[in-house]
């Protein structure tokens, strides 16, 4: 059911990832992956009117959540064969690409990482130092997949897509599994969503084990698919590449990720790019915590209108700031001076 | 023994702050202050070559260690009279003025605050958002303390100095406590030097409660008072305002903090400009973390040769990360792109 599968392929066979696979990819990820602390912060529980919970996957090792889901893949990779495990192959311009690598290294595994040439050179040194191979293509969605089907067949390597495969899933279920025991009296939890493996990880845990938590998505409104989707019952892929400096999120919700959000989230919060320099601002300002712009979009979901209205009785609401890996020198661009701060 | 006293004044009749005040004051902290986390990063123990424990007071209330003084003092004040508390006065351009503000906010005092004109203007807005009352003056250590002094006798205000009072230094001290129980087997730890309250509070726990934990300063070659002094076995002040980045360590080390460092301090480490470039952009880029120049200064230490050569066994080392307060705005000015990132 892992193995090599093209992005656009059918899914109908993938098994539903239970809250019993999260159960078993956190006993994996015991002593290897962080778990990340909460913290709080008055000044924004103030301009949020309740109590938030910040869940902190930016001090995840590899600097985010996607750790989880690849060391979780490439353990199960490994404990299923009494031979030498097959390398595994992604392609990633960001977090997923330095998880994979990391992880890989950590069990002995070699990692193909396929990026876009205008990657950022930081993060194709990140790969290289945790001994990635990382093969530069033409910035398409289709050079990407091209390049990463002929290593996956030159090499014999297992395809572990960034959010659309159920070990990866069940990894980032994990965080549920840690909220549910961190944070008391929980009403609500708000992730991100790109391509919808962490909502479908951590919707299915809330989902089956405390059924009264609400779960949001939150994304930006240049890359609303996924409230569009929820909206329309179907998935609505957008058709070209937004321009929101929200970067992790620009990629569509994935078709694995859409049954969970279907069925699992009461609702998706859309951001405008000033809420997302304002929260990265807060973020930055009064939790001194690096947090890059996909990671405050979910605090910009909570302290936005919208979810006050959605949301008037919640009052413990968990956030995931899923990552903090940007370049820190276009720090002034991303930062709004507002009368916030 | 606490009240108003000029900086300058002799501090015979100070009584030497013990464990027992210590102790104390981590009482009065306890649900006020944070009990700060203590993370660690496999790429920066690498470089260390040893296991280094990062306890942040940059996720300090205040965004710096200087609540947990404040907040004492102020606290001791309060509950030591049966009518309307004093109000407080300070002198500071930074932490110290922030923390007073908050711990007075809270405890439901007046702090007065005196400012240089040209403290930060986002400092001077922080304090006034804690309902402290800003005053200006001219930007030299005469017009601070004339000031003060002014304000100290018009208001009837008590005068608690950013390091120097037995009440702020006990305060400083609670984090040695919680280092004891956070880190197992801690061999060494490092703080920062600039007036003396943290190092002189650290290292009376330290050696009271575990004499074999070694226990350093850092501070910044351009601002290397402490320094000098422990060498030559008396306080040497420097004639001028030394123009390190570290800008919270510009001041000398005060009288009050003088006899515990002589007696309690293994060593002091100093480090350059480049050093501390250098351990910022770590910081900032490995664990995700905001943290002032003058809070990375530790880290520089950890990091150095002389660290290095002074303490070849030291497997378990904590460092202080003492704040997190600075214009983000200038952050591209203070980051160090070297090999290391």
């Amino acid at each position: 059911m892992s193995g090599l599968r093209a992005p656009g392929a059918t899914v109908m066979e993938a098994r539903r990832v239970t809250v019993q696979d999260v159960e078993t990819a956190a006993g994996r990820l015991q002593g290897h992956a962080r778990e990340t602390p909460v913290l709080t912060c008055g000044t924004l529980d103030e301009l949020a009117g309740r109590r938030l919970y910040f869940k902190c996957e930016n001090l995840q090792k590899s600097g985010s959540f996607k750790f989880r889901g690849a060391y979780n893949a490439i353990s199960k990779l490994v404990s299923s064969t009494n031979q030498k495990p097959p390398p595994v192959v992604t392609h990633s311009s960001g977090n997923h690409a330095c998880a994979l690598a990391l992880a890989a290294h950590q069990l002995d595994v070699t990692a193909h990482v396929v990026m876009p040439r205008n990657a950022p050179q930081c993060k194709k040194e990140t790969v290289r130092g945790y001994g990635g191979k990382v093969y530069e293509c033409t910035p398409t969605e289709q050079a990407r997949v091209e390049t990463m089907e002929r290593i996956a067949a030159e090499e014999g390597a297992v395809y572990l897509s960034s959010s659309q495969h159920p070990d990866i899933i069940a990894g980032q279920g994990t965080m549920g599994l840690e909220l549910l025991r961190q944070v008391p009296d929980l009403d609500a939890v708000i992730t991100c969503v790109g391509g919808g493996g962490m909502l479908a990880g951590v919707s299915t845990v809330m989902k089956s084990l405390n059924p009264h938590v609400r779960v949001y998505g939150a994304e930006p409104e240049l890359a609303n698919d996924a409230a569009t989707s929820l909206a329309k019952g179907e998935r609505c892929p957008l058709s070209y590449y937004p321009d929101t400096i929200a970067d992790g999120l620009r990629i569509n919700m994935g078709p694995v990720a859409w049954p969970y959000i279907r069925d699992n989230v009461d609702d998706i919060i859309t951001v405008t790019e000033e809420e997302i320099k304002n929260a990265m601002t807060l973020i930055w300002q009064r939790m001194k915590l690096v947090v890059e712009p996909s990671g405050v979009v979910g605090v910009a979901a909570a302290l936005s209108d919208s979810f006050k209205a959605r949301e008037e009785t919640a009052k413990h609401v968990a956030v995931i700031l899923s990552g903090g890996n940007l370049d820190l020198l276009k720090l002034p661009d991303l930062l709004s001076m507002s009368e916030h701060v």
